[in-house]
């Protein structure tokens, strides 16, 4: 019977040990082997889990009633979800899995870097050379960000590359969470030509405390922990016939740059902010240039057994 | 630095070894114990699973999505939260773990079941021997349900005991699921004289399928799973200085007591509804009697270390 039976066996189980395996074997003959795969391993750890901390009924509900909540706050201006699992580490966990490429590799495609709950569909697409400072012009730091996409194992320049891009105003807000900013301030797409080179105004980002009033935060504080990341300008790179490249790149002299309230900071993604004198529209300029990887070279140098596919059920 | 490197390490280690300790390792000084240990375990755990399974990006988002989902259909009439943990037997577990007892106990007080995610606030008070059906007079089958509540240790009734109760309509639906029932059918609260005697008309139960609309229900879909539940009558106990207890009764001869859609049947809550002629107001009779136990000796027999405290963040 699938009870859970509260009787100890002659082991000195102190729990059902016959439960997990219950449940795991409802699953039915029909089902997806990744999905059968998946849930039976997260049955597993949820349970263990729940043994191993003597898990009460009472702490139960207060982290389902934070999930609840958190998605009760999520629509497609913020994912409070998202955030959860960003404090807890785990988008940076599965963006590593998710990319990672063979450290056999001469050179290396860009890493990646969480997604993060801030992005937003159909930025505005902008001519190269353009700003995407729409507010806050007289604040903040002006930069001039320029580099080149390039194929990571040809070294040849990626026409066609576009590169969508987001930061936060110097507040630490990004315009969704600001009804003083106008609608897609600090966002843009900019596709590149033949030569494969990018250029485009911005401000030099901030350190800012990820949004607080909410489960996340709630967790942070539970757990004696700051909620600020270390200043750093998120993108998304597609190309025709290449991966796309989710990422960010982070201010190598920022606060919070060693203890990321996220997580996603890598030694690869750090960069300078150096000193302009070129033009009178920024003081600083910021060079880094960005290697895509095809599919057929990407599958080459991926983990085995990860793709891109969600397991849609 | 709180880096997730992607290099591997001379031990060969496909993702970086020490990510989950330096996320754990983040957790404040000020942090009480139990937060700590919960955490750092669940962080553990969660990581663990995505490595073993090498969770993508899109996996993760998936399982996002169903818990975002989840949140926003949560409200004071309806938990998908819980029902998508229900459907995982997490709150059978997280229940056998808090209400376990010694089983050196020559008896044991009445077992527990899940709440489930259909109890509301607030149920009319009624009067001894009332009945809890003001709708669907004429379906199913009318039951008189009847008990006494006592001391598990002396044996002796317990007077002011409160029995709240909950079952669905013959439809399959709860009133709150239903616009076609008065609101509060078949809810009721009754509380227990010096004999410690409660009795009450209701119908007898039948299986139904869990809500199948959201998140658990695609849950189910892709596990290949049924979403039905034998039979049953929810109960929580209260009395004053004894332990409340929130469980299930099950009928015996009910299709799906086998294979319960969210495994809450236990062999000591099946019950037998025996025909009954001793007046025209019923078809069937129900006897069943409930044992409490103070908190005293609750506590004597519960697994150490277990409480009933949520752990408040």
């Amino acid at each position: 019977m699938a009870s859970n039976g509260a009787v100890s066996d002659s082991k000195g189980h102190k729990f059902n040990p016959h439960f997990t395996q219950t449940v795991i074997n409802a699953t039915g003959p029909k089902a997806k082997p990744r999905v059968r795969q998946l849930t039976a391993s997260l049955i597993q750890h949820l349970h263990d889990f729940a043994r191993e901390n003597e898990l009460t009924v009472g702490e139960w509900m207060t982290g389902l009633e934070l999930l609840n909540e958190a998605g009760r706050m999520s629509d497609d201006r913020r994912n409070e979800g998202q955030l959860v699992c960003d404090v807890l580490g785990l988008e940076s966990l599965v963006d590593e899995i998710t990319y990672k490429l063979a450290t056999s590799a001469e050179d290396e495609p860009t890493a990646t870097a969480i997604l993060g709950p801030f992005w937003r569909q159909d930025a505005p697409q902008r001519a190269m050379g353009d700003t995407i400072v729409t507010g806050f012009e007289d604040k903040g730091d002006k930069t001039w960000m320029h580099g080149t996409v390039t194929d990571f194992r040809t070294g040849k320049p990626v026409e066609g590359a576009v590169l969508d891009v987001w930061h936060t105003a110097p507040n630490g807000l990004y315009e969704q969470q600001d009804e003083g900013q106008p609608d897609m301030n600090l966002r843009g797409r900019f596709t590149t030509g033949k030569d494969g080179k990018y250029d485009f105004y911005c401000l030099r980002p901030v350190p800012y405390p990820i949004p607080f009033d909410g489960p996340a935060g709630k967790i942070l504080q539970a757990l004696d922990r700051h909620p600020y990341r270390p200043a750093h300008i998120h993108f998304i790179l597609t190309a025709p016939g290449y991966k796309p490249i989710v990422t960010q790149i982070f201010d190598r002299n920022s606060k919070y740059i060693e203890d990321d309230a996220v997580f996603a900071v890598k030694d690869s993604l750090l960069v300078d902010f150096k000193p302009f004198q070129g033009n009178s529209k920024a003081d600083f300029e910021l060079p880094y240039d960005f290697k895509l990887a095809t599919y057929e070279d990407a599958k080459k140098h991926s983990v085995a057994g990860t793709t891109e596919e969600s397991a849609s059920i």
